[in-house]
């Protein structure tokens, strides 16, 4: 007789679950070949469990010492439910790309949900488009803009346009939609403060163009580039918007002028509840991260604005789904404002919200970030992000704290993102074994 | 002139030692392409050297803290010599396949021996038929066998049969023998307690199959599938001798079902010894790992049925080999059967062998484990295994102790299994630098 273990809310947990039924079809591709790919390996290990997982992200998580006092946020904060969690759990850091690689918010989590992100690629366009719902077509070419200012002499000012109001973001879409390009539709979608995103729909499209986002102050929007001769035409269609929205947004300052970045065609990617074998649920108030989350096959779940909402969906959908993806985005617009203290506070409140998700009973809980947003760098940073994942079986380590310092001691060691979902999957007796 | 050093037996040791003479042949293979291979690289580096290396593999070695003293069993066990040498050795941790996969013990003997296990597979049924010597021909399709206990409604009430005698798995294995199957010739061969080796031979025959064990009870014994159009005969060919079986055994309770998994042919794997060119010796009291150690072309000695016998094994043959592969078994027995004091006894026991492996004088001592069976999992497990290595360069880090949480610190880090050998090698003086 084999032996059973109730798991912690009383579930029996299977070490030896049945087997896969039918072999799960190929559940990915290998693009640049640059690593192992885990989701190949992990397709054919996959088996059901009762068990429940939390992957808790909090955006640029990680962070770096403030100059005056040596600590980073991390180091600063009053975090007695994270810092509690560590000692019980196993810690690390998280690599998202590669050393020195500072990853956007889409590798980022890509790398999370298990997927490489050199080998599996999705544009911010793309993403942005997703999580407003937008019905993207295949060939759609999709856009990320935001609204920036620019003075008299057309050098930007601030590229955030002082993170207008989404009601004047609805009203100046608006006057974009009004933007004609020949042979082509021309989609201008609000997202949120200075945020919209910008479709072209016609044939023959293709994205693989530069940004017109110099990603600085004080120098002028660049022009789009074709960056193949297939994108030739699409790049003189996006400079025909660009010259027209110009025109259209002259009195409308702060935000008089545009901002393309991460052009990009949709493309499919292995589905997550597929290729895992999880119904998998996406808690995010922040649209990019539900369209991220949809564009892998996570059911997303309606929320509200604030984490408080989020973590009330989670409790009301606790019983329908067996992994769920619960975004926290106060920590990275902290860190991105250059705001060591702001980012600190987001700490201390999420760190608030630990015991109400832990009361739960998840199997297991992972909690991490897509990426570092040190305030000292007011940006996404290429430093390791620390994780700790805690479970039954998840050992013991000597890390008693949530910090970049402390975790580097942890027994998970520094990790590429894309073995996070494994050693979730392992924790949560998900996986056979490998081999005889 | 090159200095020369004399080593702990008074054999000099040659650091800057001859180059090699001609290039060896290639000596690896990639089959997969899913990382670099270390084979390749070490190939071209090898130098001869006089040096005695002993690698000693406690099978399932790494634990996890029991749930009510917080306690592993490396940390719960009195181990005074393992403690001592990891006080004198570079210790760390192994990861054998990739973090959160969990090794079978194939897969994870072969990253001991230096061959990435994701890059080099064997399946089971191979491995069982070389432990037991038999002469399994290229194109014979092996598989291991369980005999199990089923119910009257055929659901497996027990996957091991009680583990049954050796002499009684002999003679229902004997019955087995006498199933026949068209155009091909049968073999049914006892391996140890409930375990047998299925080796079909004939023309045309794949083992692209499904296996038979659904890893759990109260469920039934699955059919086999073919995996591929290639299998199909050859899985209706497993599904009739599991038909026949199940009647000849209809009276043989407990043993009165069989179960089928590691369907599986002959591969050819790069010979260790002329990969790393040593005299290498297997010393393994159970099947298994003497049929892995053959598969790499070591010499499988002949030794006893316990530890003791091993022990006297090696050191009867000290001087004809190189390389000592030691394998102690109880440690994964104890794991997979859930028994915590056990696995703790079996480590303390191994332990009191250590001194008389110290005393031959190895120039090396590499002790970890091919995978973790923490006694809480009932199983293998996918956390990494504690490892140190001795030598005279081995170096200075500040472990003091042979477990999981103290091995995080050690100055080996955290490495892929395939990466020991090298070390061994290296600590052994016997590479050469790598560039000029």
């Amino acid at each position: 007789m084999e032996p059973s273990r109730a798991g912690p809310c009383g579930r029996v947990l299977r070490g030896r679950a049945t087997p896969p039924g039918p072999t799960p079809p190929p559940a990915s591709r290998k693009v640049l070949g640059y690593t192992s790919d885990v989701l190949d390996l992990i397709a054919n290990l996959v088996v059901p469990n009762q068990t429940k997982i939390v992957l808790l992200s909090l955006d640029g998580l990680g962070g770096l010492p403030d100059l005056r006092t040596g600590r980073s946020e991390l180091e600063t904060a009053r975090l007695p439910h994270l810092n509690g969690l560590a000692a019980r759990a196993a810690c690390g850091l998280i690599r998202h790309v590669a050393p020195g690689i500072t990853p956007g918010s889409g590798p980022g989590h890509l790398g999370l949900f298990g997927y490489d992100p050199l080998a599996y690629r999705v544009g911010r366009g793309v993403l942005e488009a997703l999580g407003i719902e937008f019905d993207l077509h295949p060939g759609d070419v999709a856009a990320r803009g935001n609204f920036c200012t620019i003075d008299d002499r057309g050098l930007i000012t601030d590229r955030r346009a002082g993170r207008i109001s989404t009601e004047t973001c609805m009203r100046l879409t608006d006057r974009l939609r009004a933007v004609r390009l020949p042979g082509v539709e021309v989609f201008v979608e609000p997202v949120r403060e200075h945020r919209f995103v910008l479709v072209l729909r016609g044939t023959g499209l293709k994205a693989h163009l530069s940004e017109t986002d110099p990603q600085a102050v004080g120098t002028a929007p660049l022009p789009v580039r074709a960056l193949d001769a297939d994108s030739e035409s699409t790049a003189g269609l996006v400079n025909r918007f660009v010259d027209d929205a110009r025109r259209r947004l002259a009195d409308a300052a702060p935000a008089n002028m545009v901002l393309l970045r991460g052009f990009d065609q949709l493309s499919e990617l292995p589905r997550f509840p597929e290729v895992f074998r999880l119904r998998a649920a996406a808690i995010a108030a922040y649209p990019m991260y539900r369209g991220l989350a949809r564009l892998v096959g996570m059911e997303v779940l309606k929320t509200g604005g604030t984490f408080t909402d989020e973590v009330a969906t989670l409790r009301q959908h606790w019983e329908a789904a067996d992994f769920f993806f619960v975004h926290y985005k106060d920590t990275d617009k902290a860190g991105e404002d250059g705001d060591f203290p702001a980012k600190v506070a987001a700490l201390e409140r999420l760190d608030a919200f630990l015991p109400e998700i832990e009361a739960l009973g998840p199997d297991v809980l992972a909690v991490t970030g897509d990426h570092a947003s040190p305030a000292v760098l007011a940006g996404h940073g290429w430093q390791p992000v620390p994780v700790m994942l805690w479970s039954r079986y998840c050992g013991a380590d000597p890390v008693t704290a949530f910090t970049e310092r402390a975790c580097v001691g942890g027994s998970l060691g520094v990790i590429a993102a894309q073995h996070l979902m494994p050693l979730v999957m392992a924790n949560a007796l998900r996986l056979t074994k490998f081999g005889a």
